[in-house]
């Protein structure tokens, strides 16, 4: 049977998503809804494209997505159907309340382990959220990179001034629009990678001693270079969908001098919640009363899994107190490090700090990523990023529905590539992830996403793998390994 | 008349410099010595030949040498004859004896003014110590580039280790033998160009607020490192030939709390001075006594313009407190931002640093960079910029003579790129670059080189360009502006 429907319109999912997207966003939003229930016959795709007046060609890729995304089935000779649910997601997790206080951070040792982990060889990577090589446009970068030398030879070779190539400046500040920002090239500094623009920012805010307010939980990379800076941090409750919780944020600010935000406002890491728009205008107007800075880290913000970008805190900022960072490494070539901010005010302080830290950034690499970028061939390749991120999350989820044992909780992402997953209580994630590096599985320890080594029971998967036989084994292998360690647990307790 | 020589045992110039360049060395110290006078005939190549049972090809070689270097002259059919001196050198620079305390730096908004005017367009640049960019081999790099993106292509879009390229660490290991060390790669971690290494030698091992024990003069981008760190600098008094004064510097060990000291040895900036291998054994043994690293920048030690790269602290370095710093910047390509710090004992501070600092190196400036090294155009590529430096240094100094007011004083650097000039008392340093600029030549006002803002009639000029009329203009033009400037000056008197 085909189900009866009737249509959201289609500006409501955004105008800059293509037709087919939108075409995606309303079928799964009615299967979501129960209008098109399990086993039911998905409109055919000529019907379909008739009444909604597109091209047949638009519905095939609408369908092709949800297929991809695990929602429809083709049936031979028979047309979509809405494909039967054989799992149910795990439970959402709730946020997490740490207790007020200012911290010393303390996870130099912990995250080095983790992370050298990460870079031997044959592991499968569930434990860094990095797309896998295969998704990156390599051949297309490299012709674009020889091309650039053999062009300009000397251009390539010499220093770029501190700020980076004004072509690349100038693209980057075309994309901003999209994220709601009016910026010119003259307002942004290239840097190497993301990692040093929050350096520099945080340097260019804070000393060693100041308190910096992060997310709870929140990406180890922030605690490392909080740590390194020899700052202290204020971890703040976040909500699992909508981001910092704005009233505990409020009370922070009045007991405690904190210096600067870090936040991660869209698709924060590891739990993938990004803040709606009024929040985050509200955000950015209580701080700037305060006169407090906010660095924004929007690494994840081009990896929506729907159709639509969201905003960026500094598109509602007027006083400049928005810092907005970003980087290329989560797109296209994480090993160009090629990233940059926006500082707003502190403009002039970075782009010092940026010359005694590192001169300027790479040149070839700054130079292949602006002509990549003029050619177009960014966009298609961030669309097609997102609606593998997207049927991979699906996919993960569905795996650690399987495989994990009762009691685990999963985020809900709509953007990002990690799932934040919380074990039953008796599991250690520090355990479970010597247990996998033993046999070549890196995940993320829950642990090193806390200043005080919380989150003990939780562990962080990488969705930017694309889905394959070995990747759902490892998971299924997490999985036995848990299963072992409560035996483990159990024996010991009855000893 | 063809004088009657007496040469110098070839071992005197080392061992690992070419035969020609040892047949040039000896010749050159006949002419200094004035065992051949100006005037005098250079025996012929094909004699001397025979004489020492060398090729006609190695002698033609060092002749040729000896003529870039403006000491012989070739007269059509009669031969190479010692070339009479037509300028005298400037007298020679004295130590310069700054106040024994400690300093806080105070240079932030001087130099950035200077480096922005060094990033112009169109400028004749005899400011910053790089080369000319047709010196570099930026063609071959290129293709280089290009190939391993073609031969690796993900290995140069994904990250790589926080140490760096295994295969460029090798690299940089086996170089390492000349300069007097045994390293492995493991010993070495890449950063993004040598201020990288700088700054997180200098993070592993001091705090704000504490002292680091730096030479007088020394290179700005030093200072602006202690100055963005919060550190600050005791300013050691430095003999422009032999490097720190150590008695000063025991001195001042005892007085202050001294937590590291940052020299450059071989051919510091801007003085050129090149501390003897006597002196570095002595250095290391008093710092590591006290227990003391010593942070040692070495990216001019490959730039020695006589046939013999001197050695490095670290190759006296028993207990692992000498890190040190170097780059490909000042000899392959200051844009593609490649250092490395073989960090001794503090090495996995260095490297957990480097991680929160920008994660890793650029990937395919890294591999590219490995690869040329291991096709062995680098040792080429180097012999010929030390041969045109060594030309130069004659080149600017004989310039400077001529067209320098009376009172004029000069370095007598034996490698780097960097000629020390002190003016008559009168002028003034900043002056000279603010009028300088306003005619498109930069210069390196003395003021940017002391935590104090004292040198303020030095200027430090680039011997890094090719010579062309081009450039002697542009030192005739200062020349011109220093008279003017004595003119207002005396006029300024006269009011």
């Amino acid at each position: 049977m085909t189900a009866n429907i009737s249509l959201p319109p289609a500006a409501a999912c955004g105008e800059d998503a293509t037709l087919y997207e939108r075409v995606a966003v309303r079928i799964s939003e009615l299967i979501e809804r129960g209008t098109l229930r399990p086993g039911e016959r998905v409109p055919s795709v000529r019907k379909y494209a008739t009444q909604e007046a597109v091209s047949i060609a638009t519905v095939t890729q609408a369908y092709r997505l949800l297929e991809d995304r695990g929602l429809i089935e083709a049936r031979p000779q028979s047309g979509y159907y809405v494909r039967p649910r054989r799992w149910t997601p795990p439970p959402e997790l709730e946020i997490y309340r740490p207790k007020p206080q200012v911290t010393n951070v303390r996870v130099a040792n912990l995250v080095m382990q983790v992370v050298k982990g990460s870079f031997r060889s044959n592991v499968i990577k569930l434990g860094a959220t990095l797309p896998s090589p295969e998704l990156f446009p390599a051949r297309e970068l490299n012709r674009v990179m020889a091309s650039v030398g053999r062009r300009q030879p000397h251009a390539s070779h010499g220093y770029l001034a501190p700020s980076g190539d004004p072509g690349l400046r100038q693209q980057i500040a075309q994309r901003a629009i999209e994220s709601g920002c009016t910026l010119s090239p003259d307002d942004i500094i290239i840097t190497c990678g993301c990692a040093e623009a929050l350096n520099l920012c945080l340097r260019a805010v804070a000393k060693p001693g100041d308190v910096i307010a992060i997310e709870s939980p929140t990406f180890f990379g922030i605690l490392q270079i909080i740590e390194s800076l020899g700052m202290r941090a204020c971890e703040i409750p976040t909500y699992p969908r909508e981001g910092v919780c704005l009233d505990e944020l409020a009370q922070r600010l009045k007991e405690c001098r904190i210096k600067a935000c870090l936040f991660t406002p869209n698709f924060s890491n590891p739990l993938g919640s990004c803040m709606p728009d009024e929040k985050k205008r509200h955000l950015v107007r209580m701080l700037a009363e305060r006169e407090i800075p906010l660095i924004e880290d929007d690494i994840y913000g081009n990896l929506a899994h729907g159709p639509t970008r969201p905003r960026v805190c500094k598109s509602f900022d007027d006083g400049g107190w928005v810092m907005t960072c970003d980087s290329f490494s989560k797109t296209l070539a994480p090993g160009y490090r090629v990233g940059w901010v926006a500082p707003g005010r502190f403009r002039e302080k970075v782009e010092y700090l940026k010359w005694t830290n590192t001169h300027s950034t790479s040149s070839p690499p700054q130079l292949a990523m602006a002509s990549f970028l003029q050619s177009g061939g960014y966009e298609h390749h961030i669309r097609k990023l997102r609606r593998i991120y997207a049927g991979n999350l699906c996919r993960v989820t569905e795996a650690v529905s399987r495989y994990f044992p009762e009691g685990t909780r999963v985020s809900r992402p709509t953007g990002g590539m990690a799932l934040w997953v919380e074990l039953p209580a008796y599991l250690r994630a520090l355990e479970i992830h010597a247990r996998a590096l033993a046999e070549n599985i890196t995940i993320a320890p829950g642990p090193i996403f806390s200043a005080k080594q919380g989150f003990q029971n939780f562990i962080r998967l990488n969705i930017g793998n694309p889905w394959t036989d070995r990747i759902e084994g490892a998971i299924k292998r997490l999985g036995k390994i848990m299963a072992e360690m409560k035996t483990t647990s159990a024996g010991a307790i009855d000893n």
